[in-house]
Protein backbone atom coordinates (compact mmCIF):
# COMPACT_ATOMS: atom_id res chain seq x y z
CA UNK A 1 0.00 0.00 0.00
CA UNK A 2 1.42 3.60 -0.10
CA UNK A 3 2.41 4.72 3.29
CA UNK A 4 3.21 8.59 3.84
CA UNK A 5 4.95 9.72 6.73
CA UNK A 6 4.88 13.11 7.70
CA UNK A 7 7.80 14.00 10.40
CA UNK A 8 8.26 16.20 12.68
CA UNK A 9 11.89 16.83 14.37
CA UNK A 10 14.40 19.01 13.68
CA UNK A 11 17.72 16.92 13.83
CA UNK A 12 17.94 13.40 11.63
CA UNK A 13 20.82 12.45 13.69
CA UNK A 14 18.30 12.12 16.38
CA UNK A 15 16.73 8.97 17.88
CA UNK A 16 13.14 10.54 16.18
CA UNK A 17 15.55 10.31 12.97
CA UNK A 18 16.99 6.83 13.27
CA UNK A 19 13.24 5.41 13.74
CA UNK A 20 11.82 7.52 10.85
CA UNK A 21 14.57 5.65 8.95
CA UNK A 22 13.83 1.92 10.13
CA UNK A 23 10.16 2.58 9.27
CA UNK A 24 10.45 3.52 5.68
CA UNK A 25 13.10 0.67 5.32
CA UNK A 26 10.66 -2.04 7.32
CA UNK A 27 7.93 -0.49 5.14
CA UNK A 28 9.47 -0.71 1.41
CA UNK A 29 11.22 -4.39 2.37
CA UNK A 30 7.85 -5.01 2.97
CA UNK A 31 6.73 -3.95 -0.81
CA UNK A 32 5.11 -0.88 0.46
CA UNK A 33 5.61 2.65 -1.51
CA UNK A 34 6.57 5.53 1.38
CA UNK A 35 6.67 9.53 0.88
CA UNK A 36 7.78 10.93 3.47
CA UNK A 37 6.92 14.69 4.49
CA UNK A 38 10.10 15.50 6.27
CA UNK A 39 8.74 18.99 7.22
CA UNK A 40 12.34 20.44 8.93
CA UNK A 41 14.20 19.65 5.77
CA UNK A 42 11.61 20.80 3.64
CA UNK A 43 11.23 24.19 5.63
CA UNK A 44 7.49 24.08 6.16
CA UNK A 45 5.96 27.24 6.66
CA UNK A 46 4.22 26.54 9.74
CA UNK A 47 2.16 29.72 10.18
CA UNK A 48 -1.63 29.98 8.53
CA UNK A 49 -2.02 33.18 7.15
CA UNK A 50 -3.24 35.66 4.20
CA UNK A 51 -0.09 34.17 1.86
CA UNK A 52 -1.53 30.75 2.05
CA UNK A 53 -3.94 31.75 -1.43
CA UNK A 54 -1.74 32.74 -4.28
CA UNK A 55 -4.04 35.57 -4.76
CA UNK A 56 -5.12 37.65 -1.39
CA UNK A 57 -5.42 41.22 -2.46
CA UNK A 58 -2.63 43.40 -0.38
CA UNK A 59 -4.96 44.97 2.48
CA UNK A 60 -7.85 42.83 2.14
CA UNK A 61 -9.10 41.39 5.57
CA UNK A 62 -8.31 37.89 6.11
CA UNK A 63 -10.94 35.32 7.16
CA UNK A 64 -8.66 32.24 7.86
CA UNK A 65 -12.14 29.48 6.79
CA UNK A 66 -13.54 31.74 3.86
CA UNK A 67 -10.22 32.44 2.15
CA UNK A 68 -9.18 29.15 2.46
CA UNK A 69 -12.97 27.89 1.08
CA UNK A 70 -12.51 29.91 -1.63
CA UNK A 71 -8.81 29.19 -2.35
CA UNK A 72 -9.73 25.26 -2.18
CA UNK A 73 -12.57 25.79 -4.55
CA UNK A 74 -11.04 27.82 -7.08
CA UNK A 75 -7.22 26.27 -7.63
CA UNK A 76 -5.42 28.89 -6.16
CA UNK A 77 -3.83 27.41 -2.85
CA UNK A 78 -0.03 27.73 -2.14
CA UNK A 79 1.72 25.14 -4.54
CA UNK A 80 3.00 23.45 -0.84
CA UNK A 81 0.04 23.03 0.30
CA UNK A 82 -1.92 21.42 -2.59
CA UNK A 83 1.43 19.04 -2.86
CA UNK A 84 0.48 18.19 0.75
CA UNK A 85 -3.14 16.93 0.18
CA UNK A 86 -2.08 15.24 -2.97
CA UNK A 87 -0.15 13.11 -0.88
CA UNK A 88 -2.94 12.44 1.92
CA UNK A 89 -5.12 11.43 -1.69
CA UNK A 90 -2.40 9.09 -2.34
CA UNK A 91 -1.38 7.69 1.15
CA UNK A 92 -3.74 4.24 2.18
CA UNK A 93 -2.11 5.00 5.69
CA UNK A 94 -0.56 7.98 7.03
CA UNK A 95 1.68 8.21 9.90
CA UNK A 96 2.69 11.00 11.59
CA UNK A 97 5.98 10.87 13.45
CA UNK A 98 7.06 13.41 16.35
CA UNK A 99 8.37 14.34 19.94
CA UNK A 100 5.74 15.43 22.51
CA UNK A 101 6.35 18.72 23.13
CA UNK A 102 4.58 20.40 26.12
CA UNK A 103 2.15 17.64 25.72
CA UNK A 104 1.67 17.98 21.97
CA UNK A 105 2.72 18.10 18.41
CA UNK A 106 5.36 20.48 17.24
CA UNK A 107 4.65 23.66 16.25
CA UNK A 108 5.47 22.82 12.54
CA UNK A 109 3.52 19.69 12.58
CA UNK A 110 0.45 21.89 13.97
CA UNK A 111 1.21 24.57 11.04
CA UNK A 112 0.63 21.32 8.67
CA UNK A 113 -2.27 20.57 9.87
CA UNK A 114 -3.85 23.59 9.90
CA UNK A 115 -2.57 24.81 6.66
CA UNK A 116 -3.32 21.40 4.45
CA UNK A 117 -6.80 20.51 6.36
CA UNK A 118 -8.08 23.43 4.22
CA UNK A 119 -11.94 24.36 3.97
CA UNK A 120 -13.41 21.98 1.82
CA UNK A 121 -10.37 19.40 2.31
CA UNK A 122 -9.92 18.50 6.28
CA UNK A 123 -13.06 20.58 7.09
CA UNK A 124 -16.64 22.14 5.82
CA UNK A 125 -17.16 19.36 3.98
CA UNK A 126 -20.66 17.90 3.10
CA UNK A 127 -23.80 18.78 4.19
CA UNK A 128 -25.26 20.74 7.42
CA UNK A 129 -28.42 20.47 8.09
CA UNK A 130 -30.68 18.65 11.24
CA UNK A 131 -29.75 15.41 10.17
CA UNK A 132 -26.24 15.81 9.62
CA UNK A 133 -23.78 17.72 10.41
CA UNK A 134 -21.26 17.59 7.78
CA UNK A 135 -18.87 14.79 6.64
CA UNK A 136 -17.02 14.52 9.61
CA UNK A 137 -15.97 12.26 12.07
CA UNK A 138 -15.84 9.21 10.78
CA UNK A 139 -16.92 10.85 7.18
CA UNK A 140 -15.03 12.87 4.83
CA UNK A 141 -12.28 13.45 2.32
CA UNK A 142 -9.75 10.87 4.41
CA UNK A 143 -12.22 8.18 4.66
CA UNK A 144 -11.19 4.66 4.15
CA UNK A 145 -7.51 5.45 5.14
CA UNK A 146 -5.94 4.57 8.24
CA UNK A 147 -3.85 6.82 10.41
CA UNK A 148 -1.27 6.21 13.26
CA UNK A 149 0.60 8.26 15.60
CA UNK A 150 4.58 7.55 16.08
CA UNK A 151 5.62 9.60 19.69
CA UNK A 152 8.51 10.18 21.53
CA UNK A 153 8.01 11.38 25.34
CA UNK A 154 11.09 12.27 27.11
CA UNK A 155 8.87 11.51 30.33
CA UNK A 156 8.21 8.22 32.09
CA UNK A 157 5.47 5.93 31.22
CA UNK A 158 4.14 6.12 34.45
CA UNK A 159 3.98 9.68 34.37
CA UNK A 160 1.01 9.38 31.32
CA UNK A 161 -0.56 6.56 33.01
CA UNK A 162 -4.56 7.02 34.37
CA UNK A 163 -2.72 9.21 37.70
CA UNK A 164 0.21 10.03 35.72
CA UNK A 165 1.22 13.87 36.77
CA UNK A 166 0.74 14.44 33.24
CA UNK A 167 -2.14 13.34 32.41
CA UNK A 168 -3.22 9.83 30.97
CA UNK A 169 -1.20 9.53 27.41
CA UNK A 170 -4.32 8.33 25.73
CA UNK A 171 -6.14 11.70 26.56
CA UNK A 172 -3.54 14.08 25.70
CA UNK A 173 -3.23 12.41 22.67
CA UNK A 174 -7.01 12.64 21.87
CA UNK A 175 -7.53 16.00 20.86
CA UNK A 176 -4.96 14.73 18.15
CA UNK A 177 -6.47 10.77 17.22
CA UNK A 178 -10.12 12.03 17.38
CA UNK A 179 -10.26 15.81 16.05
CA UNK A 180 -7.45 15.76 13.80
CA UNK A 181 -7.05 12.32 12.15
CA UNK A 182 -10.74 10.74 12.93
CA UNK A 183 -12.71 14.05 12.04
CA UNK A 184 -11.67 14.50 7.99
CA UNK A 185 -12.72 10.27 8.32
CA UNK A 186 -9.14 8.45 9.17
CA UNK A 187 -9.40 5.24 10.89
CA UNK A 188 -7.11 5.86 13.52
CA UNK A 189 -4.68 2.92 15.27
CA UNK A 190 -3.72 2.82 18.51
CA UNK A 191 -0.55 4.97 18.48
CA UNK A 192 3.39 4.08 19.55
CA UNK A 193 4.62 5.69 22.34
CA UNK A 194 7.79 5.42 22.82
CA UNK A 195 9.08 7.06 27.03
CA UNK A 196 12.31 7.64 28.63
CA UNK A 197 14.09 8.48 25.53
CA UNK A 198 16.94 9.91 27.37
CA UNK A 199 17.64 6.55 28.73
CA UNK A 200 18.00 4.83 25.60
CA UNK A 201 21.03 2.46 24.76
CA UNK A 202 21.58 -0.51 21.48
CA UNK A 203 19.60 -3.16 23.35
CA UNK A 204 16.79 -0.91 24.17
CA UNK A 205 16.79 0.65 20.55
CA UNK A 206 16.77 -3.38 19.37
CA UNK A 207 13.88 -3.80 21.14
CA UNK A 208 12.25 -0.42 20.46
CA UNK A 209 12.82 -1.22 16.78
CA UNK A 210 11.21 -4.82 16.73
CA UNK A 211 8.27 -3.08 18.38
CA UNK A 212 7.75 -0.58 15.99
CA UNK A 213 8.99 -2.93 13.40
CA UNK A 214 5.80 -5.29 14.50
CA UNK A 215 3.45 -2.48 14.65
CA UNK A 216 4.28 -1.30 10.67
CA UNK A 217 3.97 -5.01 9.86
CA UNK A 218 0.05 -4.93 11.29
CA UNK A 219 -0.77 -2.18 9.63
CA UNK A 220 -3.78 -3.03 7.63
CA UNK A 221 -4.83 -5.61 10.46
CA UNK A 222 -4.53 -3.50 13.53
CA UNK A 223 -8.11 -2.85 14.78
CA UNK A 224 -9.04 1.15 14.53
CA UNK A 225 -9.72 3.02 17.84
CA UNK A 226 -13.42 2.28 18.07
CA UNK A 227 -14.51 6.60 17.87
CA UNK A 228 -18.39 6.78 17.27
CA UNK A 229 -19.43 7.89 14.10
CA UNK A 230 -21.31 11.61 14.19
CA UNK A 231 -24.18 11.10 11.65
CA UNK A 232 -24.73 7.10 12.45
CA UNK A 233 -27.48 7.89 15.30
CA UNK A 234 -25.22 8.11 18.11
CA UNK A 235 -25.70 11.70 18.69
CA UNK A 236 -28.06 14.21 18.89
CA UNK A 237 -27.90 16.77 15.94
CA UNK A 238 -27.48 20.10 15.91
CA UNK A 239 -26.48 19.81 19.89
CA UNK A 240 -24.11 17.07 19.17
CA UNK A 241 -24.27 15.46 21.98
CA UNK A 242 -24.33 11.65 23.15
CA UNK A 243 -27.56 10.04 22.90
CA UNK A 244 -28.79 9.09 26.93
CA UNK A 245 -28.97 6.17 26.17
CA UNK A 246 -25.52 5.61 24.99
CA UNK A 247 -22.70 5.52 27.69
CA UNK A 248 -25.62 6.79 29.84
CA UNK A 249 -24.32 9.44 32.74
CA UNK A 250 -20.64 9.09 31.39
CA UNK A 251 -18.87 11.91 30.63
CA UNK A 252 -15.67 13.09 28.67
CA UNK A 253 -13.33 11.63 26.19
CA UNK A 254 -13.66 8.14 26.69
CA UNK A 255 -17.05 8.30 25.90
CA UNK A 256 -17.01 8.64 22.32
CA UNK A 257 -15.34 5.53 22.14
CA UNK A 258 -17.46 2.67 21.95
CA UNK B 1 -0.52 45.33 37.91
CA UNK B 2 1.71 44.34 34.90
CA UNK B 3 -0.50 42.10 32.38
CA UNK B 4 0.97 40.54 28.94
CA UNK B 5 -1.32 39.25 26.23
CA UNK B 6 0.10 37.13 24.26
CA UNK B 7 -2.38 37.18 21.01
CA UNK B 8 -2.24 34.77 18.14
CA UNK B 9 -4.85 35.82 15.11
CA UNK B 10 -3.48 37.03 11.44
CA UNK B 11 -6.46 39.64 11.18
CA UNK B 12 -6.23 42.84 13.45
CA UNK B 13 -10.43 43.50 12.07
CA UNK B 14 -11.51 40.04 13.23
CA UNK B 15 -13.56 39.65 16.15
CA UNK B 16 -10.61 38.19 18.18
CA UNK B 17 -8.64 41.80 17.21
CA UNK B 18 -11.77 43.87 18.46
CA UNK B 19 -11.78 41.62 21.81
CA UNK B 20 -7.93 42.29 21.94
CA UNK B 21 -8.59 45.67 21.92
CA UNK B 22 -11.71 46.28 24.56
CA UNK B 23 -9.49 43.83 26.90
CA UNK B 24 -6.14 46.60 26.19
CA UNK B 25 -8.28 49.51 26.84
CA UNK B 26 -10.29 47.69 29.96
CA UNK B 27 -6.99 46.80 31.89
CA UNK B 28 -5.67 50.13 31.11
CA UNK B 29 -8.28 52.41 32.33
CA UNK B 30 -8.15 50.20 35.36
CA UNK B 31 -4.81 51.21 36.13
CA UNK B 32 -2.60 48.17 34.80
CA UNK B 33 0.18 48.27 32.15
CA UNK B 34 -0.10 46.33 29.35
CA UNK B 35 2.39 44.94 27.23
CA UNK B 36 0.94 42.83 24.02
CA UNK B 37 2.79 40.26 21.94
CA UNK B 38 0.80 40.04 18.71
CA UNK B 39 2.03 37.30 17.63
CA UNK B 40 1.23 37.34 13.85
CA UNK B 41 1.99 41.07 14.04
CA UNK B 42 5.82 40.37 14.90
CA UNK B 43 6.21 37.83 12.46
CA UNK B 44 6.87 35.57 15.23
CA UNK B 45 9.55 32.51 14.14
CA UNK B 46 7.06 30.01 15.22
CA UNK B 47 9.82 26.51 14.49
CA UNK B 48 12.09 25.88 17.06
CA UNK B 49 15.62 25.07 15.87
CA UNK B 50 19.05 25.52 15.64
CA UNK B 51 19.08 29.24 14.95
CA UNK B 52 17.44 29.80 18.41
CA UNK B 53 20.87 29.94 19.57
CA UNK B 54 23.15 32.58 18.43
CA UNK B 55 26.26 30.52 17.93
CA UNK B 56 25.30 26.89 16.85
CA UNK B 57 28.35 25.77 14.47
CA UNK B 58 26.65 25.23 11.13
CA UNK B 59 26.67 20.81 10.87
CA UNK B 60 26.94 20.04 14.37
CA UNK B 61 24.26 17.99 16.01
CA UNK B 62 20.94 19.54 17.57
CA UNK B 63 19.97 18.74 20.55
CA UNK B 64 16.39 20.72 21.75
CA UNK B 65 17.11 20.35 24.76
CA UNK B 66 20.91 20.46 25.58
CA UNK B 67 21.52 23.12 22.97
CA UNK B 68 18.25 25.28 24.57
CA UNK B 69 19.98 24.98 28.16
CA UNK B 70 23.52 25.63 27.01
CA UNK B 71 22.24 28.76 25.29
CA UNK B 72 20.12 30.54 27.92
CA UNK B 73 22.97 29.56 30.64
CA UNK B 74 25.40 31.22 28.79
CA UNK B 75 23.43 34.31 27.27
CA UNK B 76 23.20 33.08 23.76
CA UNK B 77 19.79 33.15 23.46
CA UNK B 78 18.39 34.62 20.17
CA UNK B 79 17.37 38.02 20.98
CA UNK B 80 13.25 37.58 20.30
CA UNK B 81 13.54 34.61 22.83
CA UNK B 82 14.94 37.02 25.56
CA UNK B 83 12.75 39.90 24.78
CA UNK B 84 9.74 37.29 25.09
CA UNK B 85 11.16 35.85 28.43
CA UNK B 86 11.56 39.03 29.63
CA UNK B 87 8.53 40.28 29.48
CA UNK B 88 7.15 37.08 31.33
CA UNK B 89 9.62 38.21 34.07
CA UNK B 90 7.38 41.63 34.46
CA UNK B 91 4.06 40.31 33.98
CA UNK B 92 1.96 39.87 37.12
CA UNK B 93 -0.42 38.54 35.13
CA UNK B 94 -0.80 36.66 31.31
CA UNK B 95 -2.99 36.54 28.83
CA UNK B 96 -3.11 34.29 26.24
CA UNK B 97 -5.81 34.83 23.31
CA UNK B 98 -6.24 32.82 20.53
CA UNK B 99 -8.74 31.00 18.36
CA UNK B 100 -8.91 27.08 19.06
CA UNK B 101 -7.79 25.83 15.54
CA UNK B 102 -7.92 21.74 15.71
CA UNK B 103 -8.89 21.78 19.11
CA UNK B 104 -5.77 23.61 20.13
CA UNK B 105 -3.87 26.67 20.22
CA UNK B 106 -2.34 27.89 16.43
CA UNK B 107 0.61 26.82 15.75
CA UNK B 108 2.30 30.64 15.75
CA UNK B 109 1.38 30.94 19.56
CA UNK B 110 2.17 26.42 20.06
CA UNK B 111 6.49 27.94 18.90
CA UNK B 112 6.12 30.80 20.98
CA UNK B 113 5.76 28.40 24.13
CA UNK B 114 8.10 25.84 23.07
CA UNK B 115 11.04 28.79 21.85
CA UNK B 116 10.35 31.15 24.50
CA UNK B 117 10.23 27.82 27.50
CA UNK B 118 14.25 27.76 27.57
CA UNK B 119 15.44 24.79 29.46
CA UNK B 120 16.41 26.82 32.83
CA UNK B 121 13.85 28.81 31.78
CA UNK B 122 10.45 26.59 31.29
CA UNK B 123 11.42 23.73 32.64
CA UNK B 124 14.97 21.47 33.73
CA UNK B 125 14.68 23.91 36.57
CA UNK B 126 15.25 23.13 39.82
CA UNK B 127 16.29 20.01 41.78
CA UNK B 128 16.23 16.28 40.70
CA UNK B 129 16.23 13.92 43.02
CA UNK B 130 14.42 11.29 45.13
CA UNK B 131 12.19 13.86 47.09
CA UNK B 132 11.66 16.31 43.99
CA UNK B 133 11.40 16.16 40.62
CA UNK B 134 12.22 19.45 39.51
CA UNK B 135 10.67 23.06 40.49
CA UNK B 136 7.31 22.44 38.14
CA UNK B 137 3.76 22.14 38.29
CA UNK B 138 3.17 24.69 40.96
CA UNK B 139 6.85 25.91 41.22
CA UNK B 140 9.31 27.11 39.25
CA UNK B 141 10.09 30.49 36.96
CA UNK B 142 6.55 32.18 37.00
CA UNK B 143 5.46 31.06 40.06
CA UNK B 144 3.46 33.79 42.44
CA UNK B 145 2.05 34.90 38.32
CA UNK B 146 -1.53 34.55 37.16
CA UNK B 147 -2.60 33.09 34.00
CA UNK B 148 -5.69 33.19 31.70
CA UNK B 149 -6.51 32.13 28.51
CA UNK B 150 -8.87 33.54 26.26
CA UNK B 151 -10.41 31.44 23.90
CA UNK B 152 -12.53 31.59 20.62
CA UNK B 153 -14.60 28.46 19.01
CA UNK B 154 -16.21 28.15 16.14
CA UNK B 155 -18.64 25.14 17.58
CA UNK B 156 -21.52 25.37 19.77
CA UNK B 157 -21.29 25.33 23.67
CA UNK B 158 -22.86 21.97 23.54
CA UNK B 159 -20.15 20.54 20.93
CA UNK B 160 -18.26 21.61 23.98
CA UNK B 161 -19.85 20.53 26.56
CA UNK B 162 -19.32 16.78 29.52
CA UNK B 163 -21.20 14.42 26.46
CA UNK B 164 -20.19 16.87 23.71
CA UNK B 165 -18.51 15.54 20.17
CA UNK B 166 -15.66 16.98 20.53
CA UNK B 167 -14.46 16.79 24.16
CA UNK B 168 -15.47 18.69 27.47
CA UNK B 169 -13.69 22.15 26.87
CA UNK B 170 -11.73 21.97 30.06
CA UNK B 171 -10.65 18.62 28.71
CA UNK B 172 -9.21 20.07 25.90
CA UNK B 173 -7.73 23.00 27.54
CA UNK B 174 -6.12 20.58 30.10
CA UNK B 175 -2.60 20.32 28.08
CA UNK B 176 -2.72 24.08 28.44
CA UNK B 177 -3.99 24.59 31.36
CA UNK B 178 -1.61 22.14 33.30
CA UNK B 179 0.68 21.34 31.00
CA UNK B 180 1.86 25.06 29.76
CA UNK B 181 0.58 27.58 32.55
CA UNK B 182 1.03 25.09 35.95
CA UNK B 183 4.06 23.38 35.04
CA UNK B 184 6.63 27.00 35.18
CA UNK B 185 4.28 27.53 37.57
CA UNK B 186 1.53 29.97 37.09
CA UNK B 187 -1.83 30.08 38.89
CA UNK B 188 -4.47 29.39 36.22
CA UNK B 189 -7.78 30.90 35.99
CA UNK B 190 -10.60 29.75 34.39
CA UNK B 191 -10.88 30.46 30.85
CA UNK B 192 -12.60 32.77 29.17
CA UNK B 193 -14.57 30.67 26.37
CA UNK B 194 -16.44 32.18 23.53
CA UNK B 195 -18.28 29.72 21.93
CA UNK B 196 -20.13 29.88 18.13
CA UNK B 197 -18.28 33.27 16.74
CA UNK B 198 -20.05 32.82 13.06
CA UNK B 199 -23.00 33.90 15.08
CA UNK B 200 -22.28 37.64 16.08
CA UNK B 201 -23.82 40.41 16.16
CA UNK B 202 -23.74 43.82 17.98
CA UNK B 203 -26.11 42.98 20.71
CA UNK B 204 -23.80 39.59 21.71
CA UNK B 205 -21.14 41.42 21.40
CA UNK B 206 -21.61 44.20 23.60
CA UNK B 207 -22.61 41.21 26.18
CA UNK B 208 -19.47 39.09 25.36
CA UNK B 209 -17.50 42.50 26.09
CA UNK B 210 -19.89 42.60 29.46
CA UNK B 211 -18.27 39.44 30.22
CA UNK B 212 -15.21 39.73 29.50
CA UNK B 213 -14.82 43.07 31.06
CA UNK B 214 -15.83 41.62 34.60
CA UNK B 215 -13.02 38.09 34.08
CA UNK B 216 -10.27 41.40 33.42
CA UNK B 217 -11.61 43.40 36.21
CA UNK B 218 -11.26 40.55 38.58
CA UNK B 219 -7.90 39.04 37.16
CA UNK B 220 -6.63 39.93 40.50
CA UNK B 221 -9.16 38.42 42.71
CA UNK B 222 -10.37 35.28 40.94
CA UNK B 223 -9.78 31.83 42.52
CA UNK B 224 -7.54 29.94 40.10
CA UNK B 225 -7.73 26.11 39.09
CA UNK B 226 -6.95 24.33 42.26
CA UNK B 227 -4.73 21.88 40.48
CA UNK B 228 -2.16 19.64 42.63
CA UNK B 229 1.36 21.23 43.13
CA UNK B 230 3.96 18.18 42.56
CA UNK B 231 6.21 17.99 45.36
CA UNK B 232 4.07 18.83 47.77
CA UNK B 233 3.04 15.10 48.79
CA UNK B 234 0.30 14.05 46.71
CA UNK B 235 2.11 12.74 44.30
CA UNK B 236 4.88 9.58 44.72
CA UNK B 237 8.31 10.07 43.46
CA UNK B 238 9.74 9.53 40.79
CA UNK B 239 6.96 7.81 39.82
CA UNK B 240 4.75 10.86 39.73
CA UNK B 241 1.66 8.72 40.41
CA UNK B 242 -0.92 10.46 42.87
CA UNK B 243 -0.49 8.55 45.73
CA UNK B 244 -3.39 6.07 46.65
CA UNK B 245 -5.33 7.82 49.42
CA UNK B 246 -6.11 10.93 47.10
CA UNK B 247 -8.63 10.68 45.06
CA UNK B 248 -8.70 7.30 45.07
CA UNK B 249 -9.35 4.92 42.59
CA UNK B 250 -10.10 7.87 40.05
CA UNK B 251 -7.99 8.31 36.72
CA UNK B 252 -7.77 11.35 34.51
CA UNK B 253 -6.96 14.90 34.11
CA UNK B 254 -9.68 15.74 36.74
CA UNK B 255 -7.76 13.93 39.48
CA UNK B 256 -5.27 16.66 39.05
CA UNK B 257 -7.16 19.50 40.45
CA UNK B 258 -8.11 19.52 44.02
Amino acid sequence: MNVLLVYAHPEPRSLNGSLRDFSINRLEEAGHVVQVSDLYTMNWKAVLDANDSTVHEAGARFDPAADSKHAFEHGLQSADIEREQDKLRWADTVILQFPLWWFSMPAILKGWVERVYAYGFGYGVGEHSDVRWGDRYGEGTLAGKRAMLVVTAGGWESHYGPRGINGPIDDLLFPIHHGVLYYPGFDVLPPFVLYRTGRMDSERFARTCAELGKRLDDLGKTQPIAFRPQNAGAYEIPALTLRPDVATDQVGFAVHVA
